[in-house]
């Protein structure tokens, strides 16, 4: 665990915004669970699920609800939302890898790539023809940088990062290593032998505090751009079509797969192995279950999910017979009730 | 928008083959939607949904079939095929990201290394013993080409692409960033205590006019090798197993996972985030829909599903708890179809 | 296919621990299937379904069980496994591809860096300070190793791998191109407004004989660190969570996303495609179904699944339609028994 510096109680506390109880001067040098912390860590309770490890944790400090602060036996930060005081928190532990702020002697940047103040651009790094980079941004070992990408400030690209021509990427974006941004969107028509490539006159347009995680691939759009709002986080391994739109803070899990030219509003949270066809409109506030398929436009705001609950094999099987015939079990389902009802007719006389 | 050159009205009919009407001396400058498009652009209806648009657009000719071109307010060009003309017209206006036609000084070729004229290897990239690349082929910067791999004519690889020993690629196929051809097949077989690696003996065959998008992997056979139709379009973020045989000019959509000694046929469609189980047979011109899976052979072309549709969370874990006691639903329905069947006896009597 | 030694009948036989029959000074220089195998080759028969091939093969010595022995009509080594043997044999035929065993002078490796004997370090890799690699260890070109990173010995990372700081991997792991191990887990707190990172403290340890598919994704843990145990082999395309735990010899197939906080038992498959969401606990012993949604704890060992199997799209969309009807048939059929119940008692009186 990359932990390095030691706070007083009495700092985190003024670093977090938060009270507390106990000991100011106590010192804290890392983050731990309730069940494993050990002296000189800080905890949290977010899931009262865990309440009784308030009783028996070694941890010097826990962040509580002050509800559940008379249980805590150590010292406590009082934070009406300890999971989010626990997240700020874990900036203050955090052991920043920062490389150099330099460009590297093997890195080959075409001379008319603009540049910001205090940028760091690693080994073998490729930067080709009117590249900008912002003040403070980083671009790590490996990475390829397109012709006339526009990248902002406070940037940090991982390694082995790929970014195809006119990008746009704003400020305080996090690309992780292995992203592949603007790889041409998947579009053919077919001339009745073979498919003729749609050539992908857009580009991808990505806002600032987007998150990318490991692998994923964001593809340029067909005519106009494909667009990651403002504060959207991506897991690794996501596919995201062209001309996709998708809405601020909105959250995208791991595996996720939405195809072309569908809008997802803001705030949504699209659960890991989703995925959306193409085409489609999602709004704001939607939340899809993991493996869920969106076959359709959502436009109501809740909670939405497809496929079935796994089962012991044996016992899906046999229900899965069933399954299949399920509209001729309808069927005759109908026919006994229209005997019952003829039946209650017959009685009725 | 990479869109760089002007055209007349009267060059564009040329190059398309099309018939047009109207001022064959308008300037074209770029491609947009009939929403969107500005004067100057050219658009396209292939979807009679947008015909009203015919009457609103900006843009300065419109690609339409003859029997709407009457809608049209400004300049047409006549196709059968509106959507395909279109898909031709694109080649026309993108901007082509081609880099140097020369050596690196930072590549690294191993000297038995043969190549054709015209070809471009970019920086960092890593050739290794006797590997042939075609006339005219690109090699995008920090890629790695292993020991004995054959690269037709025309190819393009953008950047950060692994190719294995061994891996056999023909001309004009199109690999997107982060692809990796070739790694080893998925085969261990179990001694009772840990799994022992067969070692993957086979390698990969590409055939010509191939595309396959940024992150997707194709594994190396297991003895035979692996092989991809000439044609063959694949979408990012695709799994191709060991001994897989995918057909002419089949297309497979992003996210799509195929198990090892999958043989998939001529114009075939897997639908996003498809996949299909191991040591199967898909016939010619099957398409399975999105987040679909083939868990047999498909012997008949057609469109093939499963899963289920998405609805609201709650409707749906109703609906999952009946689906959990489908067989047993079933057994009642057959019970209360025998009373029914006794009772009509019984009338009878 | 890359075979390039021969051995005789007898020499294997040794070298398996098998008896033979037959012509022990027969040679054989390579392996195929019992339908494609010419002369000069050795086959195998697991699976009884092709014992007529026993008879036709070319295969100049097949691996057989004794029971199927007297079928084969060339020479045969018996064996009690003879997939198991199969997989042995293979080590014997592949040509390793190996390269020098030396650092590469584009290599970029930090003075602090600790190297045992015989290491290859390719060309263009960067490897960051107190970075320690065991002896024999291969790392491929282009790839990125981070600050304090710990690598066992005999270990083969393929090319364009990206590995962050602090990751510990043991000996004889193999990572195909495009892996990245140790990237952010995804964890955010959300404010009201956005989300808030929750920096990830933790890191990843691997255990030794683990195999990583190409482009898979290992996420370091948020507090602790997701573990990946002996022997796991994990195929492409693979995302696992931060603080997820895999048991010993478990196999993970391509395009497996498991959440995070997630623990595996040992010796479980989880079949292509399938997932897992987070903080749940699978035993040992239990395997999956391909696309299968495990969507809680799974406490006894066996075979599961969800989902529903493939269909002509016509005759899924009925029964989808019923299966949104769900449990309003089964209300239908719950009246319908009342009835019959009562219509019962009615005949009781």
């Amino acid at each position: 665990m990359a932990q390095n510096k030691n706070y007083t109680l009495k700092e985190i506390s003024l670093l977090l915004d938060l009270s507390f109880r106990g000991d100011g001067s106590c010192e804290i040098g890392g983050i731990a669970t309730l069940e494993n912390a050990n002296a000189g860590q800080l905890s949290f309770l977010s899931n009262r699920a865990y309440k009784k490890q308030l009783t028996t944790t070694k941890a010097s400090a826990v962040i509580v609800e002050e509800k559940y602060s008379g249980l805590c036996k150590t010292n406590a930060l009082i934070s009406e939302s300890p999971y989010l005081s626990f997240a700020k928190a874990t900036a203050l532990f955090v052991k920043p890898q920062i490389p150099e702020k330099k460009i590297h002697s093997t890195a080959q940047l075409h001379e008319s790539v603009q540049i910001g103040d205090s940028i760091s651009v690693g080994p073998n790094v490729v930067i080709e023809e009117n590249v900008s980079i912002g003040a403070n941004s980083i671009i790590g070992a490996n990475s390829y940088i397109g012709n006339g990408v526009i990248i902002g400030e406070d940037c940090r690209f991982h390694n082995n990062v790929s970014i195809y021509h006119n990008v746009k990427i704003g400020c305080n974006v996090l690309l992780h290593s292995g992203v592949v941004i603007g790889a041409d969107g998947f579009g053919f028509a077919f001339d009745g032998e073979k498919s003729i490539k749609i050539h992908q006159l857009g580009s991808v347009e990505i806002g600032d505090h987007v998150e990318v995680g490991a692998c994923s691939t964001i593809d340029r759009g067909a005519i106009d751009n494909t667009i990651i709002g403002e504060g959207v986080k991506i897991d690794n391994q996501v596919q995201i079509g062209h001309n996709c739109k998708i809405g601020g803070h909105s959250i995208i899990c791991g595996c996720v797969g939405i195809a072309g030219s569908v809008t997802i509003g803001k705030n949504c949270i699209m659960g890991g192995g989703s995925g959306a066809v193409g085409h489609i409109n999602i709004v704001d506030q939607v939340q899809v279950s993991a493996m869920s398929l969106v076959s359709e436009s959502i436009l109501e705001p809740g909670v939405y999910s497809s496929g079935t609950w796994h089962m012991k094999t044996s016992e899906w099987k046999r229900n899965n017979i069933r399954f299949r015939q399920l509209d001729s079990i309808y069927k005759k389902i109908s026919k006994l009730e229209k005997v019952k009802k003829e039946n209650k007719n017959m009685d009725d006389f």
